[in-house]
């Protein structure tokens, strides 16, 4: 859609058009809101004072970048949003030739477009990326090395900070503090002036201080002068006048710059305006009441934070920390009610790793609440600052598996392949909501070193109570089902996909056990050995390629068991949005295509 | 040793003498130099004014804390520095309880000084701890994240700058600029004061304009004031007086507080003064001359480098970046041979990956030199913004393997395990000097995807020429002595352990193949197939959890190829420091050890 010729009342109108889009597909289909409803004029400014078709247009964690879509490629296409086969919820650069780079991780977008300024300056290119990012990423380390760079080499980069003094959840942070300061009035545009006038006006023994002040103004002013980059701002981020002529100035400074603007998120449907992480993310919901179309029911991240609450009433020892997710992880109840032992660190996953462990180590049981694909980003601090003491952190590893509509970068596919690398840490996983409550007490417990326990977004495969909810105990696995021939080795979540397969092989007349690992690390050699089975098939939720099947494939060799194995994780790729069943048949590791695929192979 | 009742007079003749045991020491065995000569005073002043005996010390990297060491309890041990079974050249828990923490990688001091703040402060104790962190470390992200809550609890943390204007090598970013502005003058301690006087004799017509001044000024300040923290200097960091006299104040502050002390790098030793890296780290070297006592020999940093160099002469498409090593890892010749095309992002591995995804996708072939232990340090950069996309980012790793002396905190050996777990990514290795050219050339022509190749700290374990250097081809292996009974399944640097191994047994009269993998991902599925043997061990310096050995399994298992498979890869431990030869001794997988065994289970 080419927006330039259009008139400010036209863009105005566009405006309205495309929030009106936003809200029907998004009422209908779920998705991203608030952040992306906020963004709408921001966007239409981008793409009216910037030329999509050369200049970079990077959207930070880019689910607020609805309204790019919009304007670029995908108008018609848009209801298909999220969907399994239809159109990302972020910004895919093989979804469409405007989207730059893929993102779903926060703070990744000035270090894209350092990247992309220092391409465009060895080509001699007229091209200028132009970032959006949010207030809430503001808090990730990433952000301020990038503009470390940035800040030295002074490279065109028009970098629009979104503010909408939230993040998810509410922000939290001194940088977070000092945005609000800001914002307390247009008074910094015009300021050098007006203190030049009050400097000339200094008495005569004063006058050395002065040009010291001077001085000291010239080569600090604000944080982000501090940093190397010029700073406008705040502005209506609201106000496409304000918005355009300010970009347009930003544009020609042919330098790194900071264009300041002050949004309200969820703007223009009154439900959702100025709410904090209610309407970040939302499933169908009724347009008009804004009330959700499905109740919520049970999720595995609300029965770990309500059996950790429990813990925490009776043992002041115990504490923890969310990275920027108080709700999606649970502890926003945990941090209510005890405010000085759970904290939100915002998006810093890095800090929030390692804050813990001194906690342990002076005697506290720390849990750090990390969705898996976000703990990667504190990778080496679980291994210089928690493993390699031993230090006695717990992480409870949320969206574990795979997340469903948000896609490729958002799958916790990997976590198992990392961790279990590493020395000295306890992996175990519950398979139902009771005995996601016994991992949560196995964890309280567990003082011998750092432990993690991964647990799905949403419910589990498996119902309560179809087998019983038996406690934790150090590397032992369970046999749930007996069988001497054929055993399914599941772990986790996997369990109750292992009883679906089990349960439609009985349909089909063949017989299968059901072992459930619980432990990854150590695993329970015992009773592996003391399988007569000789058929093993591995069902999990996570990632093939230095997963679960690898590790027993290991043993079995070492120990001479004369076993074959079969991996039913996942297969070694990025793993595309859709429902976990839509997802997983395409992958070929649904209950069914197991059960066809063990079916041929034990037919008689 | 309590220093507490000396003179300055004394502290004084104390800091002479400790300058003059790390001489003695460093010079004889080796280690850090520069830094911990320059932090001296500063760490006097730390025992001098908090208490070890209950004040968290924490010292950043740590590679500066040898005066602490020498002041608790390792004056006379000190000379075992860095030895194997002697004392480490970094703080160490298990090594001393006046160690509060371990360190090795940069910049966790301050996540960790907040979580013992946290932990003090629900003890209601009366403890504060206080951090040494050298400005280098200042370009992580981690720090700002830290800073970034702390400024925010106002939890009494004292934070002593060491400001010697480097880090390892040459300071960079915005942030290093600002340090150095700050240092101008002492202007900045009495600033406040006299700022009122003058806005007092503003001109009545600019009031309004002095109370926004004023209101701007107590709310910024300077940047470290902005992000919620007091801040105190610069100081003398060699003037005993002051530094006591400054801590004492931070101290009874009872806030998170800065103190900026100015040092000189290499103080009291004139030959290393103001030296850049080169007296960083040391070997054993002529205290009178300053000269190394040992030649140094070639490395496959250099040889690394030096291709690099000739490619990037003749392709200007040739881009890379290093995060803070320079030397390290050879990009300072490129740095200085191409200075806008190779950068140097400062202690920034999330940046420093992110930034080169968008430089792969511009058209350039871009290089990520990074120690595989710091490359941990960007592991979801490498997942989220290089491998989900594919952009042929290639990743130089340096320092795999046991890297001696320094220790668990720098041992290379988790790399294959956390990379080959993620799609898209090629994985290869040379195995000497010559194959690791051919392996910068395969990188360099490969423009599929991700790739990554490995190689060690110093000189390789095979020499050139024992087996001719043949090209890498995607997805290779290639058998380098044919056995049909026993194959020694090696890669990388282990391919020379191998080849050890094999002479070895060859003197005991058993015959061995040789293979050397080459590509972990993709391996060589066909080659391995084809093999006669049915004995298989694999040598290799990385962890053997989630390793190769675990990977040729499954792989043995799926196929049904009968063979026996034996890992000589490394224990599931933390890898101390030492000597790689007793260090690998210690675990069991030196060449001798893997000699024995395979002999044992070989004899006629």
């Amino acid at each position: 859609m080419n927006i330039k010729s259009y008139s400010l009342q036209e863009l105005e109108n566009l405006a309205e058009k495309i929030r009106k889009r936003i809200l029907e597909v998004v009422s209908a289909k779920g998705g991203h809101l608030s952040s992306t409803l906020g963004a709408v004029e921001l966007i239409i400014g981008m793409h009216y004072v910037f030329d999509v078709e050369k200049d970079p247009f990077i959207f930070d964690v880019s689910h607020q970048a609805y309204a790019h879509k919009l304007l670029t490629d995908r108008w018609e296409k848009f209801d298909t949003l999220r969907q399994f086969g239809g159109i990302s919820g972020y910004t895919k650069p093989s979804e469409s030739k405007y989207d730059y780079f893929s993102a779903g991780h926060s703070s990744t977008s000035i270090s894209i477009a350092v990247g992309a300024a220092k391409a465009i300056k060895l080509k001699k290119e007229d091209r200028t990326p132009v970032v959006l990012i949010g207030d809430g990423a503001m808090s990730a380390g990433m952000v301020y090395e990038a503009l470390n760079e940035l800040g030295y080499l002074k490279l065109p980069v028009v970098i629009i900070l979104n503010d909408n003094e939230m993040s998810i959840g509410k922000p939290i942070g001194a940088i977070s503090k000092y945005l609000t300061r800001l914002k307390a009035g247009k008074f910094y545009q015009n300021f050098k002036e007006k203190f030049k006038k009050i400097l000339e006006a200094a008495p005569e023994d004063l006058k050395y201080t002065a040009k010291k002040v001077e001085e000291f103004f010239s080569v600090n002013g604000i944080w982000f002068e501090e940093m190397g980059l010029e700073y406008i701002g705040p502005i209506d981020g609201h106000n496409l006048e304000e918005i355009i002529e300010t970009l347009k100035i930003a544009k020609e400074l042919k330098k790194p710059v900071v264009v300041h603007a002050k949004t309200i998120k969820g703007k223009g449907y009154k439900q959702a305006e100025g709410y904090y992480e209610h309407w970040h993310g939302v499933g169908p919901f009724d347009l008009k009441t804004g009330e959700p179309l499905k109740k919520s029911s049970l999720s595995a991240t609300k029965v770990y934070a309500q059996k950790l609450l429990e813990i925490a009433k009776k043992d002041e020892r115990v504490v923890g920390v969310t990275a920027a997710m108080p709700s999606g992880t649970g502890m926003k109840e945990l941090m209510q009610a005890f405010p000085h032992r759970f904290w939100d660190v915002g998006i810093a996953e890095q800090h929030a790793v390692t804050s813990m462990a001194p906690m342990a180590k002076e005697g506290f049981k720390p849990f750090v609440a990390i969705y898996s694909t976000f703990l990667q980003r504190g990778y080496d601090q679980i291994i210089h600052d928690v493993c390699l003491d031993n230090y006695p952190v717990r992480f409870a590893i949320d969206r574990a598996g795979i997340v469903g509509a948000d896609g490729e970068t958002h799958q916790g596919v990997f976590d198992i392949g990392y961790l279990r690398i590493l020395p000295n840490i306890t992996l175990f996983a519950p398979r139902d909501f009771e005995t996601l409550k016994k991992a949560v007490e196995f964890a309280y417990n567990f003082d011998k070193g750092p432990s993690a326990f991964r647990y799905p977004r949403g419910a589990f495969v498996l119902p309560d109570g179809v087998f019983e909810a038996s406690v934790f105990e150090l590397g032992k696995g369970e046999i749930l089902v007996q069988n001497d021939e054929i055993m399914l080795i599941a772990y986790g979540n996997g369990v109750g996909k292992a009883y679906k397969v089990h349960k439609e092989l009985e349909k089909r007349g063949i017989k299968t056990g059901i072992l459930d690992l619980r432990f990854v690390k150590p695993f329970d050699k015992e009773l592996l050995r003391s399988l007569k089975a000789k058929k093993w098939y591995v069902i999990s939720d996570n990632a093939k390629e230095g997963g679960i099947a690898e590790m027993l494939d290991s043993f079995a060799n070492e120990e001479n068991l004369n076993v074959k194995i079969e991996s039913f994780e996942y297969p070694d790729k990025f793993i595309p949005h859709g429902s976990v069943d839509e997802v997983e048949r395409f992958l070929g590791v649904d209950y069914l295509s197991i059960a066809e695929k063990i079916a041929d192979e034990n037919s008689v």
